[in-house]
C-alpha cells in the first residue's frame, strides 16, 4: 500500500493511580492500549493525539501483521498524508470503557474478580479527556501540537481544549456538534433499546453465560449505519437495485441496500461489546459542555487558548454544518481563534473517514501551519 | 367536539369473487371493513374514498361508542372541515393485509382453518387499488368525485388516477413519493429485522402459539416514530429535557425523548400485527409505478385523465417536498392536470394529520372547485 506506515503494533500502559469519575465513581487501576506513528521529536513539540469515535479503537492508521485491513483512519494518517507521519508523532489510544484493551465492560473488576459487564461505570467525555492526559503524563508529552478527531472525537478535541488550555496548541473539531438533539438521541435510544431487549443480553451479564446479544447490537448498528450515510450516497450506491432481477414478494433481502445494512450489522455484531455500545451511546447523549454554563456554549469556551478548526461535510445530516456553525459562532462570540470549513462531500457522517481533497488540504495546513 | 361527525359504525362487506394478486397468487373471498361518514348525493357524484398509510385503518373520523380517541384524520374529516362531509359521502376501507377486520394475516385462511400469519399473501399497492375498486362496485359508487390519501395513501390516490382514469374525478397526493428512496428502505429494513429476529416471532406463527413480538413491533414502531416527526419538531416538543432534574448515569430513560419513543412503542405494540407490519413496509418498498416503463414515470402517468392535487410539508424529511416535486414534474411532462402545494409547517412528515389553516384551505378548495 503507497504511503502506508506499514506493520504497527499496539502498545499498553498501566496507569496506577486511577481516576474519579465524574458520575462520582473511581476506576482504581486504568489500562490503555494506544498506538503511536512517526517520531516524537527533541523538544516533544510535534505530537498529535487522534481522538476516536463511537465504534472507533486504538488502531487509526497502517496494518497488523495478520490482517489485510488498515486502521480507521489510514487515509488520513501517514507518510505525506493529512495528519503527516513524517511530522507529527501520533498517537492514538483506544478508550476506556472501549472493547479493544483498555479498561472497560469486558475487563476483569480488580474488586470483584469478575468481568465488569453492566457494572462498569457510566464514563462522559470529560473522564476520557482526563484519563488521556494521564497517558499524556505517561509519554511526557507536556503540550500536543494539536487533538485532533472526528464525530464524538471531535467532541474530545473540544473538551481539550476546555478542560487543558495549557497542554494544547490546536484543536481540530470534525464532523462534531456542540450537543446532541432530541433526534440524535431518539436515534441513540433506538439502539439501545434493541441491545438492552435481546433476550441474549442478560441484563449485561451476556459474557459470563457464554452468550452475546447479536441480535440487538446488529439492529443497534444497522440503524446507526443509516445515519452515517447520506441520502445521496446511498442513492448512488444501492439506489433501488434489486438483488436478483425480479421482486420475490418475501422477506428475504432482495434491494442492495437491504443486504448492505446486514452485512454491516451482522460483522460489527461479531466484533464489537454491547455494553460498550451503551456506554458510547450515552457518552454522546451526555455531551453538552454549555449545560454547567446556563447553557451558554460561548461561556463554557472561556478558557480555551488552543487555535480551533472546525470542519463540516456538505451532507452530513447526523451532525449538519449548522451543528458545526454552533460551535464556530460560540467560539467567535468568546474571542477565540477559530476557523471554519465546509467540505463538499458526498459520504454523510461517514466523510471525515474519507480523504477528500478539500479536507485533507484545510487539515493538513491546519496542522503544518 | 366541536365540528366532529359524533358516533360512527364500521361497516363489513364480503366480497365474494375474489382478487387475482400480483404476485400471482389469488384471494378467493375478501372481506372489507369501512366506515362512512355524509350523504351520497342522488347523482352518486359526491363520494370521496379515502385511503390510510402504513399504521392506519378504516377508522378514519368520528368517535366509537366506547373509545374517546377520534379516528385518525379527524382533523380534516368532518362537517365544515377540509373533507367536508355536509358535501361529500367519505368512505374508508381498511385495506386487506391489514389487522383491523379486513381480511389479512390476522384472518382465518378459509383453505387450511389456521391463522394466516406468514402465509398471507404479498400485497402491492395496485392490489390494494383493485381491491378498492371491488369496493366501489358494491357501493355501487361508478366515479370517485376524488381519492385522497396521505403518504402511502397518497400513493394510492396515485394509482387509482392510473389504473382506473375513468373512475376518478380527481386525486390528492399528500406527503408522498414516487417511489422509496435507499434509505426509506433501509429504515423499513430495520423495521423488518427488528420483526423477524424476536424470538416471540415464531417465524409469523405467534398467534397461534399465544405470543406477540412485541418488542420486535415496539423498536420498528420507535425508528419508524424517528422519520415521522421534523428534527424542529422533536426539539421544540422535547430538546434534551430530561425526566429529573439531574443525569442518572444509568439506562433508564432520562431525556423526555426517550421516555416519548418508548411509550409510543408500547402502545403500538400492543395494538397493531407484526406480519401485517411486515407487510405495510413492503407493500411500500415495492411502489415505483415508474418501474414497468422502464423507469420513465412521466409514461407512467400517460393514462391519466383525473385532477391531480400534489401536497408536500416543508419539514418532512421521510418523503420531502422534492420527492413531491418528482411527480409533478413527471405529471407536467405527461400534460396532466396538476397542482402542487408545498405547505409551511413544522410537523414533519406527520403534518399530513394536522389541520394547518394553508393545508386545509388548499385541499378544501380542490375538492370542492
Amino acid at each position: 500500500m503507497s504511503n502506508s506506515i506499514g506493520l504497527v503494533e499496539p502498545k499498553k500502559v498501566t496507569l496506577d493511580k486511577g481516576l474519579r469519575l465524574e458520575s462520582g465513581k473511581e476506576l482504581k487501576k486504568i489500562e490503555l492500549i494506544y498506538e503511536s506513528y512517526g517520531t516524537l521529536n527533541e523538544d516533544l513539540s510535534n505530537a498529535v493525539l487522534i481522538c476516536h469515535a463511537l465504534s472507533g479503537n486504538h488502531h487509526a492508521a497502517g496494518i497488523y501483521e495478520d490482517e489485510k485491513r488498515a486502521g480507521w483512519w489510514d487515509a488520513l494518517i501517514g507518510p505525506g498524508k493529512a495528519i503527516d507521519t513524517n511530522k507529527f508523532y501520533v498517537v492514538c489510544p483506544n478508550n476506556i470503557g472501549g472493547c479493544h484493551g483498555s479498561t472497560g465492560p469486558t475487563s476483569i473488576n480488580q474488586e470483584t474478580g469478575e468481568i465488569y459487564g453492566p457494572d462498569f461505570p457510566m464514563i462522559t467525555v470529560k473522564d476520557w479527556v482526563k484519563c488521556q492526559s494521564m497517558l499524556s503524563d505517561h509519554l511526557k508529552i507536556k503540550k500536543w501540537h494539536a487533538v485532533v478527531g472526528g464525530s464524538l472525537g471531535g467532541m474530545q478535541a473540544l473538551e481539550w481544549s476546555r478542560l487543558f488550555p495549557k497542554r494544547i496548541e490546536k484543536a481540530g473539531v470534525i464532523a462534531a456538534a456542540p450537543k446532541l438533539s432530541a433526534q440524535n438521541i431518539a436515534f441513540n435510544e433506538v439502539a439501545r433499546q434493541a441491545i438492552l431487549n435481546d433476550p441474549d443480553f442478560e441484563e449485561g451479564r451476556y459474557l459470563s453465560k457464554n452468550k452475546t446479544p447479536k441480535q440487538g447490537l446488529r439492529l443497534a448498528r444497522m440503524v446507526g449505519h443509516i445515519t452515517y450515510l447520506s441520502e445521496e450516497a446511498m442513492r448512488n450506491k444501492f439506489g433501488r437495485e434489486l438483488k436478483e432481477e425480479k421482486l420475490s414478494f418475501g422477506f428475504d433481502a432482495e434491494f442492495e441496500i437491504e443486504s448492505y445494512l446486514r452485512h454491516q450489522g451482522d460483522v460489527f455484531s461479531e466484533q464489537f461489546d454491547a455494553n460498550t455500545y451503551l456506554l458510547m451511546t450515552k457518552i454522546l447523549d451526555y455531551f453538552d459542555p454549555a449545560n454547567e454554563h446556563e447553557g451558554d456554549l460561548a461561556a463554557a469556551f472561556n478558557p480555551i487558548e488552543a487555535q480551533i478548526l472546525v470542519m463540516s461535510f456538505s451532507t452530513d445530516w447526523r451532525f449538519s454544518p449548522d451543528r458545526s456553525k454552533e460551535i464556530v459562532n460560540a467560539l467567535i462570540k468568546a474571542k477565540k481563534k477559530v476557523s471554519y470549513i465546509e467540505v463538499n462531500s458526498p459520504h454523510g457522517h461517514d466523510s471525515f473517514l474519507f480523504a477528500d481533497d478539500a479536507y485533507v488540504k484545510g487539515l493538513s495546513s491546519f496542522l503544518e501551519s
